[in-house]
């Protein structure tokens, strides 16, 4: 038996150096440093642009026809109300059902509430297939039509299944790709962790985010394009184009990792960028010692007063049944409704299904500034009911600022005006982004990375300013980084790049 | 703000050279390499040695006079049996109840069963203090008496508190020393992560080990002494000397790390010794890389059938309560049964409790070997009804094999006989250790490790050669490792110290 090389920085380098090529444009790839080998492979390699990649998306959206129409709960096809509890449940027993969930939560804004929610206890696949071309990694995406999406056709994951997806319940095509994950083992897995779902719609939802690097010949299905690192992260910067699921995945990417600040030491970088390349490299430091940031995630997590259970959804408190949907009596928060969906392209033709339709648009941002050279983002130990573990890490501000309107200012979430008075020369990322578009009906964000002196940003209680590598350290496993937060890592890391936005 | 150094590892190297420090005898002691300074210091620390503790710990054990008889479960003062449920309670709603648990375990050599199961739903602290005296850190123990410990006083962490504890639930005696702990941030943090109990016997329970250091003058009271690593380490070789709380929290000690090597260097060692030493630095690499181990735990995760809800204690099938116990009607696994208790020297005098007391005494053992040099243990993905999440690493064999010998020898553990049948000279540590004696009765485990040809054991499905220096990255996260390896983790390390059985 023979041992493998240590981990640099818990990752292996050759995949961080590859992954750093990836990203870099190539004009700006150059052999530097310990990873010039891999780097030099890439400044050879053959490659598109993001704006073919635009164009390709653009093409597929027309092929990829979904008419979605509005229809009452009642109406649902294969979809009925349980008599006893109310709840919205699938004929098949498979799928997702909408149930309803009592909170506890002793320490928050408000103690207690009830909601509709949405119970899915499987666990589903996310996952992105890897492949080395001309030195140069891509990855396998796909354009793919979501009822959800307000815009159609966004860029998905290679294989985005749930477990009754794959194990056929809906009696579809089968998922291309999903055997390269079902046997991941058989092949060199970069990323293979559970993580959590939106903590206000979802009960203790995971998906298991995967990304599989094959070497063998892949089968190109009509749909799907293999983009680099660079590509994938121009197109961060356009609304509604990369969808969440890709994005939670990139996310768990190890692109954090010692000795590749070389390959991103390219011209004209600016204060800003030099600090997030630096960031990325564990040796760097970081305010915070990695136990104490443990500790303190220990310390929420045990003093956190926060419970949350099913319950019949004929029994939340507030919530109204009128006119084919559920509603909250002020008319915040978000909607059940349900959609009778007609598509071309996907497993099955036609379907109805519930969706939560939230109420406005979001804001989710990283407050972020050097702290020492090194980038660092405010990150907040953020309860939510639906999660599995008490806590997560949360971006600085995660809200749709409409439902805290009526609330005490005190009661407001923290650092929201920040974000949204910045200065436009210190908004460093700023794209609307949709939510899932299986589950979630036009549930758009806005995510934002503000740059700020941290020395003028106190740190107040339930916050804490971490290095990205910390972060990259923490999203190897599970229930660290909420989703939203996996979601704004990639957008950072995205700055990385030197493609530029495309927007 | 200023940052700290990077952590080497993972871990900061100023503690973990101080800890290895803290593991030498005196003679072995010497400055070598980047730790000189520190161990250098060491050197020349005032110490006592492991029999001096043997010594006082039995002076105490006659001073902690604590007197244990077995009651009927109905008799227990302070306990009802609940008419609806049949669920034994405390009056207070404090403390922990006795409930029945419903598993489904698809993959299991048993589909489905039910059993009692301890409910105590909050998290407990187990902390250690730790200061530096003289360049040598020492951890602050206790002799402690546990009605459940067979031979009386054993040595506990600082503080051994569940939350009724410390909210007095009980309306005894505040805790010693417990505002160190509940204050942590005040202090160096060492250790702070929550971490699962015995997965048969608890449903979810989980507890948080904490090691504090402080650098003020700590009062001294009654029954606590503080012992270097090395002393600890000796002490536990001897059978039911070191408890299971103290196990598990020196379990999570960050002690393995870069650049530690040469302090370990001492003459005499042998090939496995040399091998441990080694295979507590990352850089030494391992058979399987981090990614691939974490994959390999996703998995299993994943695909584990394994569903355990609470039930009424009334409804567990196959289970009888006769002659105010509770047992199973084939006299294996274990009974609850009731215990009154009058104490000198604790919070409380005298008191009631359910118990449980296990049937046998049970097997925990690691095969270990080297592998290129380094050594490796066989870890194994252990599903048990009571974790918080599916499946947690295990040793090798963790059974009683008295409960296996009625089924099927493709039933039994995997690896039992190569344990049981081992010739003396592989057998690296062999003790009878107690577990947590505050809720288990004469509960005993050997715990063994064997040294084998790696080369000659194949890896069975949930199975994986682990190196040491792995586990000590998983088990600064919570739910990785369960408490039989943390305990046998400590144990492993005890064999890096030098001082030797005092056996």
């Amino acid at each position: 038996m023979n041992l493998v090389a240590p981990d640099v920085g818990g990752r292996s380098a050759p995949v961080q150096a590859r992954l750093a090529a990836s990203a870099l444009s190539r004009s700006h790839r150059r052999p530097s440093g310990a990873p010039a080998a891999a780097a030099g492979r890439a400044a050879h390699g053959a490659h598109t642009e993001p704006d073919v990649s635009v164009r390709w998306l653009a093409r597929s959206a027309g092929r990829l026809r979904m008419a979605v129409d509005r229809v009452a709960l009642d109406d649902l096809g294969g979809w009925s109300r349980d008599a006893t509890t109310g709840n919205l449940g699938h004929r098949s027993g498979g799928f997702f059902s909408v149930e309803g969930m009592a909170v506890e939560a002793a320490d928050g804004p408000v103690g207690s509430w009830s909601q509709p929610i949405i119970h899915q206890p499987e666990v589903g696949i996310l996952g992105i297939l890897a492949k080395e071309f001309d030195g140069v990694l891509r990855f396998l995406l796909q354009a793919k039509a979501e009822p959800g999406n307000h815009n159609g056709v966004q860029l998905s994951p290679t294989v985005q299944a749930t477990r009754s997806n794959y194990m056929r319940v809906h009696r579809g095509r089968p998922v291309p790709y999903l055997d390269y994950f079902r046997h991941a083992s058989r092949h060199r897995v970069l990323v293979d962790v559970r993580q959590s779902e939106q903590g206000s719609w979802f009960f203790r939802k995971r998906n298991r985010n995967m990304v599989v690097e094959v070497t063998e010949e892949v089968e190109m299905r009509d749909g799907f394009r293999w983009l680099t690192l660079g590509e994938i992260h121009a197109l961060l910067a356009r609304d509604d184009t990369v969808n969440m699921d890709t994005r939670t995945v990139l996310g768990c990417l190890p692109v954090t990792g010692t000795d590749l600040t070389p390959m991103f030491d390219v011209p004209g970088s600016d204060r800003f960028r030099t600090a997030l390349v630096r960031s990325c490299d564990p040796a760097a430091g970081a305010l915070h010692d990695a136990t104490g940031v443990l500790s303190w995630i220990t310390e929420a997590r045990t003093v956190t007063g926060i419970r949350a259970r099913l319950v019949p959804l004929d029994e939340v408190e507030g919530w109204r049944r009128t006119a084919g949907r559920i509603h909250h009596r002020s008319g915040r928060f978000f909607e059940v409704i349900g959609v009778r969906v007609q598509a071309a392209g996907r497993e099955v033709e036609r379907w109805d299904q519930p969706m939560i339709r939230p109420v406005g648009t979001g804001v989710i941002a990283f407050l972020a500034g050097s702290i020492g050279g090194v980038l660092h983002v405010l990150a907040r130990a953020s309860a939510q009911p639906g999660y599995a573990d008490v806590i997560e890490l949360a971006p600085t501000v995660q809200c749709t600022p409409g439902n805290h309107e009526h609330l005490p200012a005190a009661a407001r979430p923290r650092f929201l005006e920040e974000v949204l008075g910045a200065d436009e020369e210190r908004i460093r990322f700023d794209a609307v982004l949709s939510e899932e578009g299986g589950r979630f009906f036009h549930a758009r964000n806005r995510y934002v990375i503000v740059e700020v002196d941290p020395d003028a940003v106190a740190e107040p209680p339930g916050f804490r300013w971490l290095a990205p590598h910390q972060l990259g350290e923490l999203v190897r496993h599970g229930h660290y980084l909420n989703i939203e937060a996996r979601s704004l890592l990639a957008c950072l890391h995205s700055l990385k790049s030197t493609a530029g936005s495309v927007k």
